[in-house]
């Protein structure tokens, strides 16, 4: 087995789970990660834990959707009390073919996931973390060779995660002492305001309430927004590509739009509700690990000198007690290039210029 | 997808299991069983049941238990109360290496096992069905070609199970009124008492209390036994290949013993404690859909025209309420080919001779 998958598994387990002996460990397996399976069980096992394989696969879901007729049983008692008694659940992600999911009737689908809507905020309720093994079909989706997709992935994950914590916080002090955010780059120039917001540092691990591997994002919500932006980093969105968005602010709000490809994408995702025209999330990327795009958001928004504004619902964990923030049924994130010929100031200070943190080598304020 | 896997999720999900609407089913998928688990998950969708797969993988099993040091918690609570809630659980066997599960320490796995005691034994309350779905490793154990393989488990477990079931309620009938069985055939003249006994219709099916798909035998627990008998049916028994199994049998217990291959095996099974001299089950293969043997108990025992006789611990649903029957740690089947010059009589009257039973064109009696 490739040690990486070795090294994945611990810093899963390690950093990013916290897992202690005595855990009770859901671990879903995708139809293609059955090799860090048999990793992350080791791992669990050499740490103490207990841990219950799910077979998490697209194809047995479909199957299961597509054969049935009628009402699914809403949250079936089983899964639930199971997931209730589980400390944490660990999400193997790893598909052998992207296009699965696409196979069921959308509204059979979401009819299913209406039906485990207790199943799902249960699990959300453990420590749960979510992570990814690299497949050939997703080596395929980013347009990449098989070995070529590992590296970029591994170098993605296996990243000292400690010290970029520790870099993350810097920027997370300056989020929340702050009250505006102004990014600057070709066709941009957006003030955003952020009085009384919270960021999060995205570590990539529970105890930093961050449940993705990889991460290395520090975001907030912004209040509101004025200005143009241009997103210049390609994206699909529900299966439609996107590329090449301006969108216009006033007073918080989208007021003009434009896309070189997907217009009509784009306007079905800016007219969802009223919230899908304010911007949800505010994220700096500074995973450095990752080096190129590869059309998956779990790894673009993340990738280091890229900002990325998400249309749509805000987190709660940015929010002051007691206060709402930007509601819909969307959260969108479009991403743009900050490596060059770009700033982002923090209440009029330069805090990043083509790329660089203000406390980084080579920054030129 | 071959049809025939869609005939197997059926027959697995009607007549074994009984899935009814709205029945918790827990379906157990090994590593190499992905294509009967997105069938059988069809099926379940189609009986308007609710699915949890789990992932029965060898390696991640074997990896848990060689990274754990020290004791294993005593039934983990969140597995435990999760299959309180099943009404059915499916173990969907397939592996992908027969081998791996030798990979780990065997006490290190006996003390695994023990600690899940009473994980299984709330598993054996649900209406469970084991089955096999065929792989490239099982054919290979079973020195066939993966086509030829896949040809012999589908005709063993496409069979008209309700006519089969009709037929086998036949022997069962004259086993339940008799008093005495005989075998003879070569080197074989054995008889047991089976008065009071009762006998299960194997007819792989949760409704005649038979829970491994296929099946196909009549069986009971003889009471004691006299005479010599002769298995010439190959077999492995804990990775020990046995050959030309000759007992003799005197007051119930087998005084003299002797193999062509595999003698140690053999004493090493019947000194095993003071039940594994004694026979604990008669049984009489009756699934004619399997046509060879492959050493693989699950399959040669079922064959038609095969006896098969085990020392060891007698299964309680053969015993009169309140009989103990022969208790021991062993239960090793031993099978013996009655498909020429043999018969088998009950109470003096033949029942079945060279293969053919009494109720059968051909009979002679």
């Amino acid at each position: 087995m490739d040690q990486r998958i070795h090294e994945h598994a611990e810093v899963l387990v390690d950093w990013s789970a916290r897992i202690e002996a005595g855990d009770d460990v859901v671990m879903r397996v995708d139809e293609g990660a059955h090799e860090l399976g048999v990793a992350v069980a080791e791992k669990l096992g050499e740490r103490g834990a207990n841990v219950l394989p799910t077979y998490n696969s697209d194809e047995v879901e479909a199957a299961f959707i597509r054969g049935h007729d009628g009402d699914f049983d809403q949250d079936p008692d089983f899964e639930l009390e199971m997931l209730e008694r589980a400390d944490s659940v660990l999400s193997l992600r790893g598909k052998n073919n992207t296009a699965e999911k696409g196979a069921v009737a959308g509204d059979k689908r979401a009819s299913y996931k209406k039906s485990r809507t207790a199943i799902k905020a249960r699990r959300m309720d453990t420590d749960w973390v979510s992570t990814m093994h690299p497949t050939r079909a997703h080596a395929q989706n980013a347009g990449m060779g098989y070995e070529e997709y590992k590296d970029f992935v591994y170098d993605a994950i296996l990243r000292d995660w400690e010290t970029l914590a520790d870099e993350m916080a810097n920027l997370k002090a300056l989020l929340d002492e702050g009250s505006e955010v102004r990014l600057v780059k070709a066709e941009t120039d957006l003030t955003m305001s952020i009085e009384d917001r919270t960021a999060v540092n995205s570590a990539a691990s529970v105890a930093y309430d961050s449940h993705n591997l990889p991460s290395g994002e520090v975001f907030t919500a912004p209040e509101t927004t004025e200005g143009e932006v241009y997103f210049d980093v390609p994206m699909t969105h529900d299966g439609a590509r996107i590329r090449d968005v301006h969108l216009t602010f006033e007073g918080g709000e989208v007021v003009d739009w434009s896309a070189e490809v997907g217009e009509h994408a784009l306007e079905d995702i800016l007219t969802t509700d009223e919230g899908a025209k304010r911007l949800g999330e505010l994220g700096v990327g500074m995973n450095r690990g990752i080096d190129r795009f590869t059309d998956s958001i779990l790894f673009d928004e993340k990738m280091g000198d890229t900002i990325h504004l998400a249309v749509g619902r805000a987190y709660s964990s940015c929010l002051p007690e007691g206060e709402e923030g930007n509601q819909s049924a969307v959260h969108v994130d479009m991403i743009t290039d900050v490596s060059e010929n770009s700033r982002m100031e923090i209440d009029g200070e330069v805090v990043q210029k083509d790329g660089r943190f203000r406390w980084e080598e080579g920054f030129e304020g």
